[in-house]
């Protein structure tokens, strides 16, 4: 199996004069210009990136990719290791977050299964088959994957792209589930950054002061094995050190959703890291992203600083599946909403500023 | 004419027993506690006041108040006062920002004309006439308005609450129009909080740095002059002192709102300080608001922190007319459905953390 070309190419840059026609647009409106705030940069960036004068969110695809990690061996999540298939199962009977909010925008959901330790029930609906093993391995003695395996899961993730370019997808939000794996995103961050875990390591699903202090350590340690390879620091040489599945295809996501010029809203804590690994592969990839919250985690500020985001929303969420993204979608079809819209000065009747 | 009853009365407080329902399902949804942050928060409280196990956001009444400042004739407005009428028309045309939101809402809108120098076209869809005067008076040389006037937009304030009331709204955004209210609203915080009107000014619709000045400078006159009079400090004195019309009625509105087990969610900056009036007049209004977003007018901050509030949005919107509080209300609806609709632990199958 190859990388997928999304990998290996630098997508397409979008078309600037997209973007100036929306900001003139913004400046007749009726309204002091900037005062709209991030909704008129919103409207700007996704008419700039949809390449029209009137951007629309109609069609929206979400994705959450799922996968177990060996490193729970090592005592680093709240949860057991069983949530992750249990999850599956009702992302699919729609009770979860990730569910409810997708149900409501009137957004396409799937779940890509890449593999978990307990069983997922057969035929779920909206859950793809993608599993590449029931879990990566312990990342604290061993590479968490083979350079098969991340190759295979960013293929997964290019596949999730290529579904939401046959359906027109406007947007594409990337989610995750995996028990376990801020611990292999907070790795692979300090890896990418070279900054201390410490700093970077948070609750995740809700550890305590010693918790968040073991895990720290177990990554430490990781790196410091990981740094005595001769891997090097590139985004396949971490996400083979480190994990997971979901994480890898996720990048691949984000790469496929560039090369094909469709806009991502990237969620929270993992899938920032994801995006950072996806940046790193291909630059440009960052022209297609847009940001749609701040993370609690506390090591999502470093990562967000790193790739010059800043998210519409702060409102101290926590739990993945792409539910701080589909939080933020009100927010960006508000603003395609007031841009297409709302009256001119001239064809209102309304004095301007100048006149 | 006298005070309207819940000017003068305090409103009933909400009903504990729903908030601690309201949170206790929260703690069983499949989901580690509090990872949805503040949309958590959004719903117990929204459960709370609705007093009910499900909060719904269905029903949604906005009332932008609009009305003229005599104290425009002290240049502190970077748009001509005609503005406020011709876009009383834009809000009835369906071309104004909030016009756009509130459709994209399905909220019902209606625009109450306190008084506008310019005339407003007669018989526009949605405009009710509750014209007191053309304007208030310059407050730079005399009180912007007389007791009888405060009286009156006060009640047109409370009126639109019964007719909020009269729908079954479950929610109430006030907004407002009126070329120069940031004059008036700084010269009130200043007042009821004691601060230095150096500390509050802002650019409202656009001033420059020099403009922020003299408006700065007519504030602080404004207070000195007041000072020798002996109306007093509270909210009726400061009304009276510096207007204006719509601000009075926002006053009335909140209140009307709280009188009749209304939530209100706060807009920016001019409705905080309506809201801040209301408060002083009666502390249990408080119970009743939600706050939606901060203001990018620099004295925002300071009238949040007085009454405590933490918005849930902060995009650097300064527009008025309620678009920040039609913004947040997607989140709010967002926070209801998951409240409702999530899976427990239990029903999906779900490990929780402490089995």
């Amino acid at each position: 199996m190859s990388f997928p070309s999304s990998w290996t190419t630098s997508p397409q840059q979008p078309d600037v004069r997209f973007f100036e026609q929306a900001a003139r647009r913004q400046s007749i409106l009726t309204k002091p210009t900037g005062s709209l705030g991030r909704l008129e940069n919103a409207a700007v960036q996704l008419a700039g990136l949809q390449g029209t004068d009137t951007p629309t969110l109609e069609r929206i695809q979400i994705s959450v990719f799922a996968g177990d990690h060996g490193i729970c061996e090592e005592g680093v999540s709240a949860y057991p290791q069983a949530v992750t298939a249990q999850m599956i199962a009702n992302f699919a009977n729609g009770g979860a977050a990730i569910s409810v909010l997708a149900k409501s925008l009137g957004a396409e959901l799937e779940v890509v299964n890449l593999g978990t330790v307990s069983d997922v029930a057969p035929d779920l609906p909206g859950v793809i088959d993608a599993r590449i093993a029931p879990c990566t391995r312990n990342f604290a003695a061993t590479d968490a994957m083979t350079a098969e395996q991340v190759c295979a899961a960013l293929n997964h993730g290019d596949a999730a792209a290529q579904r939401a370019a046959n359906k027109g997808s406007q947007l594409f939000i990337g989610g995750e589930m995996g028990i376990g794996n801020t611990t292999s995103a907070t790795a692979i961050a300090s890896s990418l950054m070279g900054k201390n875990p410490m700093k970077l390591t948070g609750p995740g699903t809700g550890l305590n002061v010693a918790g968040v202090r073991h895990k720290a350590e177990v990554i430490i340690q990781a790196i410091q094995r990981h740094d005595n390879d001769d891997d090097g620091e590139d985004a396949i040489a971490v996400l083979k050190a480190f994990g997971g599945f979901e994480i890898a295809a996720l990048a691949g996501a984000i790469a496929g959703c560039a090369a094909r010029s469709i806009p991502v809203l990237i969620d929270g804590y993992i899938v920032s890291v994801a995006a950072m690994l996806a940046v790193s592969q291909q630059p440009h990839i960052r022209d297609w992203l847009l940001f749609a919250h701040r993370s609690a985690e506390p090591g999502h500020q470093a990562i967000l600083a790193a790739l010059d985001a800043e998210p519409l929303l702060d409102l101290g969420m926590r739990l993945g599946e792409g539910s701080g993204a589909a939080a933020a979608v009100p927010l960006l079809r508000a603003a395609c909403d007031l841009h297409n819209n709302m009256a001119s000065f001239e064809d209102a009747g309304v004095s301007n500023k100048d006149q």
